[in-house]
């Protein structure tokens, strides 16, 4: 016979109805999801002016969502909960690996191949550069050769490609590996910060929360090599006004550079970046990218 | 300067960035929501795959929700939310009316009215009937005169007419009102239980959990009055099957009713229920309709 639910025993009564889940970690999740969220609403006492609000958010969210647009994981981004996800994957990288970041919409595979010390933008010269050079190594500090780079980053007004041209014209992004003693270089110019979209739910929930809604300036890595864990991050510039308050909490200490003239520099003459990357060893449960390439995911 | 953000310091992070929200409503509500989302990812240690897969359902919840479906109160419902969220709406309600159950997306105003004894089918004589008959009346038991009530369910097969008939034709839904003393009666036929629709991502969630996904037997009334607190409630059917597992948790136990031959009903010769409701007085909170009209909602 039915128990007289209350705002109290409606926690059992759904927990018992998923008691016979098969997957014991489908089980494990969704009852720690049912406790907290319930615990949520009883905490706020929601109410069902509240609720239904939140029914059309999560609608509008999953609504706005395009095969170049992911307003999904733009709200798991501002709320934390990927910068949080990356940290648990992270602590788990006993072996000490270069700290990730959010991999972002803007990712692309097949980006052009360019040789040590190439550039990455399509037309070179049109605003001043900077270069990045160092090593690729694992966690004992061996270099390792024919690593495969992908960078992706904005122009020096903020934009990426894709805002610019669609899925047209690749620029400011480029792939290349380290050569036989693990290392890499390539130019690019200064990537400026940005607005993530706010003409969506996410942004009005932003404005509503008088957040600036600004990433500070950063250049994107994805690199990969046999045998190791595939790496995604990204190094963000120091001096950028939002470093402290990035929207989507990707930023690490560990990952904050500045470019600067730099005597030991491949290419003289214009600031470097210096920075050694370091990979885990591949592990049965796989790399994990959080935040993923957006058209993958709408068409899933 | 941005502090190195681990799986503990990131929830500090946000609800730091969010801590100059004006509406203090706004910000008591988000912050709770953060802490239990991140509470939860902790405790059940979330892999970036299981975030994924987490993002690409949310999606897929928003793009399941059309005009006439609303998956993301499906969720909602059948996570047990909807019902936590109606008892902590009644809780406060301490004029102790009629507890509340689910409005549920088959509701549709401007039913056709109906005279005190008529059916709520729109042909009648197809199946068996019953009779609904009682009184509305305020806290202290007094009658109220010319209260509205609407009223739907399914057919004797346990389908909506809008599942049969789209927009084109009511049917098995009627409005009526009480009399100068405060009675109603109606004819309807026995609705049956049904599924919840299970061919979007909910359905999958159901599956996944060997839930049968059914609702016990059920008939919606909509009650309101002038200076009274609009009633959304059900009856359901005791000698149900499911009356004790209903997927979405909208059964109390005193919304449970059996039909039975009765000498005081108005119809002699066929099975009747009887039920006072009892309404609260309008408060400056307003009514809540938890689980509304969804064209309201995709719209909005």
């Amino acid at each position: 016979m039915q128990q007289d639910l209350d705002e109290n025993t409606v926690t059992a009564a759904v927990l018992e109805q998923m008691a016979n889940t098969p997957n014991p970690r489908l089980k494990q999740v969704m009852e720690s999801l049912v406790k907290h969220l319930h615990d949520f609403a009883r905490d706020v006492d929601l109410t069902p002016e509240e609720w239904l609000y939140g029914i059309a958010f999560m609608t509008e969210i999953g609504k706005t969502c395009t095969p170049s647009r992911q307003e999904t994981i733009l709200l798991s981004d501002t709320l934390g909960l990927s910068a949080l996800v990356n940290a648990l994957h992270a602590k788990k990288n006993l072996a000490k690996a270069t700290d990730p970041s959010l991999l972002g919409p803007f990712y692309r595979a097949a980006a052009p191949m360019i040789a040590a010390g190439g550039s990455i933008c399509a037309t070179p010269g049109q605003a001043p550069e900077i270069q990045f050079y160092g090593q690729v190594q694992d966690s004992s500090g061996n270099p390792i050769p024919h690593a495969q780079l992908t960078v992706w980053q904005t122009d020096a007004e903020g934009f990426y490609d894709m805002q610019l041209h669609g899925e047209e014209q690749m620029d400011h992004r480029a792939m290349l590996e380290t050569d036989a003693s693990g290392h890499y270089s390539f130019r690019a110019v200064r990537p400026l910060g940005y607005y993530i979209p706010m003409d969506g739910p996410v942004g009005r929930m932003i404005n509503a929360q008088l957040r600036h809604g600004c990433r500070p300036a950063h250049t994107h890595f994805l690199i990969s090599a046999p045998g190791y864990a595939e790496l995604v991050t990204s190094l963000y510039f120091g001096d950028d006004q939002y470093i402290g308050t990035d929207t989507v909490f990707g930023v690490s200490r560990s990952l904050i550079i500045e470019p600067k003239m730099d005597a030991a520099a491949p290419i003289s003459g214009i600031p470097a970046v210096h920075y050694v990357f370091t990979l885990s060893p591949q592990t049965a449960e796989g790399g994990g990218r959080v935040g993923a390439d957006p058209s993958q995911l709408v068409k899933a």
